[in-house]
């Protein structure tokens, strides 16, 4: 891996001895589900740089736009292997995104359950690292319509599946994750944020065709952790495009984003405080760390103070599960004969290896249509054939404002017991926009409980806070998950009062 | 109630509107569970005045230590109705500490299993309030080693009971408390921290008399909340008369406090903290609170602004449960015809309804040697019956350094998902004891997971959270209230890898 001298290489490193420490830890799986989260800092070109909020231009121009007759029919899936029965269509497979370099995109589709499916908007669901798969994550172990069982080879419903509220498109991306590929092998270490964004809308575009009758949908896109990054710079392209061509592409009417890569400077900043108010570290662990360190994109190096307070961070932080603090650990990796019985409100810790299993087994690949080139390597939550990112904006705030501007809806929400990027890095950033407060922090609430806090502010932007949930919102507090995102994609503002949800 | 110009009289108020806030939710009894803690500010006469430490003079000449011949057997309990079978002993009865007055309070112990009782410390534990029941909540809903069930008149036996570490002792305090009276009854118009810490200790005395076998035993005192007054006061009698005696009257050995009331000013200005960094409450609230509010103990009027800010908090944080941020709360305050399935592991946020229906049934009473005087009043988790709370010094650390001093040993801990006096405030709190550390920060750890985290300061004084607890540590982490418990009387420091728990 490329190695310069570039803002934030000390705290790259100290992310990277947090991984062995979890790797140490956890064991290979636990590591790939942990530290390609972490790859959200591992960005050797990052600075800010304008020019990456620039839209590649000759996309839709371009050769990569596909015939898709007749293709649709081919990706429905009839059942997936264990899966009960269940009221919609679901389909996977392949959209090329660029024919010279063989590059092509996995999604899976979960349509709304018939006629809903009709009426509802199409929602697209990204998860970051960069490097971790929205099948893994996003599909498997938190929106979708199933979760998988402790057998690895069976499936349970999520009665809380966010195909209740939209069609849902998981997208696997970019191209090295899960099981998406590129015949070009080297396109592996060219990654990075604009990439990613150009081939994310060419699969779009593509996948429009493919799907015709969702071409006019009410489109809405939403994601978490790094897809801070992927999702407002899809919406830019979308956008871009849109007005390139002066018609309506992808009728794109907002994006959600949760626990969300905002603004470097701030987000590590807040997640050092959270760990302190947290009482993970010492106060003058962080005091030293916020007197000493410097987070901000033109910094280049760190003084030995700093390092000293970075590294006295991590023998507190490494035997937790950073991604919701007070989960328990998975102590069993090896999938059982038998299901264990589950439940959508309690998440089994080891989930990831119930995933990995099942994801890799020959019969729910073929009936998924993944993996038709037989890649060389497993199917992994997060990617281990990326190994470097290339570009990656130290902020994406002049995105969301731009967007405020537009009339494309805006809502970033937080689960509150996440340490990873946590809900004090979030207000740290959405601080930097200097809002002004449109409706008041406030309570929201589902079936009498508080569901979390929201604040809007002009513009509009809502943020939202989601009580007891962990970084992965869904996976951790599914009906609240659930019920954020019916109120974004219909508008509507969090419930103030206990009688009206 | 007597109401003056008085240092906190607007944080008072600010409680007052959210006791009000509380009861509107969540009905009477969740009123009574929860608005009696936040008398930990009730008091009209707080303030700095050293002589509250000064225990009171005459106690072991007067006339109240009383003959207790022949009164332990009469005391023990067959068995609670409703009751599992187990391998210890119980007793439960009055000792009688104001002749005159007729004042008796109620205990109730729990002695550890053959042959370890004769091995094993007394362990007296106290709830706070001031007014809340050590039946109530350390007895029967934290570590105590029975659970009632939804029915309200089985037991299921708590298999993280402290009675396997300590023969353990709950005590009802002071008069007016639970089942524990004054046949004058215009002592409950009298009560405070002096003459609980007086009560308490002719208690202790008579209690030795007539259990003598515990004479000589360690000893060692536990308690929450309010208790962080109780305990280091009761401590403080107990080693005053010793030293006066010169002889060892109670073998006082150490205090072991949790979520503890320790110093008003810093646990105030904690508690906001907490909100803050929690995401109940905005930042722009706190920090106005931070600015506007004086909580030394010298203050003696708020300005508007800080009022304001005071009573933006109330909406945020009336609709959860204060003592959990993160519980569930409870829908159903109906007992059950028959027992719902019931774990130790999953507190059950409605368990003190079960606990008040089990305690008022007269079998149960009768069994306990409980309210023999027919008291006009049900029993309550926390008293109506006692309305004011004449002196309260505005900080125990006074204390907390007399015993570091005279080598008892003292631990403080904190469950860290508290908000009433929650992590920040303690931390806080020992930061105005100027303390050094001696073994720095570090998770602790329980069958491989963190239990929680660390510091062992020069003097000795240990502090320790409990992750994922609430205010009531044992209720809400059973496991690791107990090897927190084990590790303090056993004099043994908290472990630092995972091999050696």
């Amino acid at each position: 891996m490329e190695k310069s001298k570039q803002p934030f290489c000390w705290v790259l490193l100290a992310f990277f001895i947090l991984s062995c420490l979890v790797a140490r830890t956890h064991g290979r799986m636990k590591e790939q589900g942990l530290h390609h989260f972490y790859k959200s800092t591992l960005k050797p070109d990052s600075g800010i740089d304008s020019s990456l909020f620039q839209a590649t231009d000759d996309l839709v121009d371009q050769t990569n736009i596909l015939p898709q007759e007749g293709l649709k029919e081919g990706d429905w899936i009839k059942a997936l292997p264990g899966q009960p029965p269940v009221k919609f269509s679901q389909y996977g497979g392949y959209v090329t995104v660029n024919k010279a370099a063989g590059r092509a995109l996995y999604y899976y589709f979960v349509e709304a359950e018939q006629p809903s499916k009709e009426t509802l908007p199409l929602l697209l669901w990204l998860n970051g690292g960069p490097g971790c798969s929205s099948l893994a994550y996003g599909a498997m172990q938190e929106l979708g319509p199933f979760r998988v069982k402790s057998d690895g080879k069976t499936l349970f419903k999520n009665k809380y599946s966010w195909n209740y509220a939209a069609n849902v498109l998981f997208l696997e991306s970019p191209a090295g994750v899960g099981f998406s590929y590129s015949n070009t092998t080297s396109d592996y270490s060219k990654m990075g944020d604009k990439i990613t964004a150009a081939d994310n809308y060419m699969f779009l575009v593509n996948w429009q065709e493919r799907f015709p009758e969702y071409k006019n949908r009410p489109f809405y896109i939403s994601g978490e952790s790094y897809a801070g990054h992927y999702v407002p710079q899809l919406a830019h392209t979308i956008l871009y495009h849109n007005e390139k061509a002066n018609r309506t592409i992808i009728n794109l009417k907002g994006i959600i984003i949760g626990n969300a890569v905002i603004n470097d400077e701030t987000d590590t900043r807040g997640m050092y405080d959270y760990f302190a108010t947290h009482a993970l570290i010492p106060d003058r662990v962080v005091s030293q760390i916020q007197k000493y360190c410097d987070f901000s994109p033109n910094a280049s190096n760190q003084s030995p103070v700093c390092i000293a307070a970075l590294e006295a961070v991590f023998p507190n932080i490494g035997n937790i599960n950073i991604y919701n603090i007070y989960a328990p650990l998975c102590f069993s990796t090896n999938i059982t004969s038998h299901p264990k019985k589950a439940s959508i409100l309690n998440f089994d810790p080891c989930s990831n290896y119930y995933v990995y299993a099942y994801l890799n087994r020959p019969d729910v690949q073929e009936a998924m249509h993944a993996n038709v080139t037989k890649l060389t390597h497993d199917w992994e939550p997060c990617s281990d054939v990326l190994t470097t990112w290339l570009d990656s904006s130290s902020t994406i705030i002049p995105l969301l404002q731009e967007f405020m501007a537009n009339g494309i809806r805006v809502w970033v929400f937080s689960g509150d017991i996440d340490g990873r990027v946590p809900v004090t890095s979030t207000k740290y950033s959405l601080n930097k926009m200097h809002l002004h407060v449109k409706t008041t922090w406030h309570p929201w609430f589902l079936k009498g409980e508080v569901g979390g806090y929201t604040e809007v502010y002009k513009g509009d932007l809502t943020f939202a806070t989601v009580r007891d949930a962990g970084h992965q919102v869904p996976s951790f507090q599914p009906t609240r998950g659930l019920s954020l995102i019916k109120h974004f994609l219909g508008g509507t503002p969090l419930p103030n009062t206990k009688r009206s949800n």
